[in-house]
């Protein structure tokens, strides 16, 4: 039976390569990874992460902390705000031996989680990106009072490291990321709270980073398919994108220099994050179905199960009869992933399921 | 065990008045409803179209077609254009007895879609939204030549109707997509060629017909739930909106007037639908647990699993607590229901299951 269209395909090899460079870099640098799995919420990519055994990793639903527990992932780090009535499914977790660790940043969470014996960081905030307290905020040393010796330490997220487009930008934005949640560790303990667990990250910082001086961790998901944001950003090239969506030439509209695919934004997302970016990739790069991109061949526009494919400066459209199969690079590999329940693979027939849900 | 968050939630009272709204007008009318299912697709959602029963519907995967078909649903057209590598599968579900008809523009498709005896709609352009021949192209004689008795008749969609922001408008679109289907049934019949179906619909030029001779069928989905951009159409109310996000606030940052929630992209979708609108409604309105529009509060941003709540004047923010739920409204209900598994009900403990996938 042919394999039905759209579906996600994966490259291994290149997942193999972007886990590799990333380690290198971060063991060359002193530290240790953190992966996020939140990306291909795999265990099977989450496997060769670790080269086959498990390891310390960072989710973004307890769904996947349960999932992964279950999968002898042990040492997890919840890294969204907590809310107060998720604590009993964390409980439940720890219960079974699973080192959960959740985050917060506010005194009322740190009531609610202290009660409840459950270790947390204290988020960081280094770039306004989303929530956190900044080093110099009194609520950093409050806080860390009410914890007490549920205290693990802090964690911080440069998101905006995301609109950095040099460079140099990417380089400040990681030293500015670890000077920030160094900065943040440093007033707790002078404040006589300990504050052993001192976590960063994000792809494009973890790629930029040049010094990694008192962090004991860091965190990022992304890397492992990568997407066109992040080539934008210049943090990979076009090459290590390892995630595609298969689509099949349905129609074509001449008159408007069209050719339709069954691939919408069900198959890729309406994730549009190129176009904050200085190249706007509409909803992904064309490449032929053995990977190659098609010159100046875009997905321009969705509709629910139909792709619209034109050429960026309006030059003739390739010769693609109904039939054709094709492959889109997407914007954003969390979000395209997320809209599928598994990942084929170019190298086997074998098919890794993903985690979806909450 | 406390329902987690993010869920989706489902008012089946609204959903109810919706589709007998509809109903009534498209009966008065003289025609019938062929619902689409792609909004919701769920079983349980199609029972309350047909009173508990099956009846036609459309749907936009074959997943669906052969989930439907599972549930006793015979009588489908598949309103995308058919990839001819999936006809094997469309003949294996008419081998069971279902009567599966299929959707084409081009001469190409015709010819495999008529070797595999597998009878076809002719896709008509009415208004430039996507694929499709207008009534006036040769195409459309040659492709009922070659499809012969599998030729079932023509089906529009107005798909240009979702930027129209008039009743005037909205008529003229309906009228219009009326107009063009029929025109080109009567090509094909003034060439011999017989037309017994003629589909037409878009939930906004469905709402605004009002005249529908010549029409044997429309097709409508997303008005079993509504979403802010019908709202923003005129086609429906606020309060006509069935489906909502339950979110928890885990957060705030007065610094910068934001209230950080657990419902982030992963949850609503990416699609802001409305920034195309006079009134852009951000990711979403926000309400309270009950469903209650909260003033000027409005879903602004949203990484994977994160929201951020502000007040669209800049007025202060309300008083919402860590653990406050609250429901988001979506832009774009086919796009947010995507994102989950299940709807979650606000009358019953019970849970409808969603059919993603393709």
């Amino acid at each position: 039976m042919t394999m039905t269209t759209p579906h996600l395909l994966v490259d291994p090899t290149k997942v193999e390569a972007n886990i590799a460079r990333l380690d290198n870099h971060i063991t060359a640098l002193g530290s240790t990874l953190r992966p996020h799995v939140k990306t291909a919420k795999s265990v099977d990519v989450a496997r060769l992460l670790f080269h086959g055994g498990t390891g310390p990793i960072t989710v973004s639903t307890l769904h996947e902390a349960e999932e992964f527990a279950a999968h002898g992932f042990t040492d997890i780090v919840y890294a969204v705000g907590i809310a107060p009535d998720k604590l009993d499914r964390v409980r439940a977790l720890r219960a079974r031996g699973v080192d959960l660790v959740v985050l917060l940043d506010s005194v009322d969470q740190a009531h609610r989680t202290s009660e409840a014996n459950v270790p947390a960081l204290i988020e960081v905030d280094c770039d306004g990106h989303r929530g956190g307290v900044t080093p110099d905020d009194p609520a950093l040393p409050a806080i860390a009072a009410v914890l007490g010796d549920t205290l693990r330490g802090v964690l911080t997220h440069a998101g905006e490291s995301y609109y950095c487009y040099t460079v140099e930008a990417l380089v400040a934005a990681a030293e500015h990321e670890r000077a920030t949640a160094v900065a943040a560790a440093e007033t707790l303990r002078a404040k006589g709270f300990p504050c052993p667990v001192v976590s960063i990250g994000s792809t494009p910082t973890a790629h930029a980073t040049r010094d990694l001086t008192g962090v004991t961790e860091v965190r990022a998901g992304n890397y492992v398919f990568f997407d066109l944001v992040m080539a934008g950003i210049g943090v990979c090239t076009l090459d290590d994108l390892a995630l595609s969506v298969v689509t099949t030439v349905i129609g074509h509209r001449e008159d408007k220099g069209w050719i339709l695919t069954d691939a919408g934004w069900m198959a890729t997302s309406r994730d549009r994050g190129t176009a904050a970016q200085p190249t706007d990739q509409g909803y992904g790069l064309v490449c032929d179905v053995d990977g190659t991109p098609i010159p100046d061949l875009l997905m321009t526009a969705a509709s629910q199960e139909h792709g619209v494919l034109s050429t960026r400066t309006g030059s003739p459209l390739p010769d693609l009869p109904v039939g054709t199969k094709l492959r889109i690079l997407p914007n954003h590999a969390c979000a395209t992933a997320a809209q599928h329940t598994h990942y084929h693979l170019t190298t086997t027939t074998t098919t890794w399921p993903r985690l979806n849900g909450w």
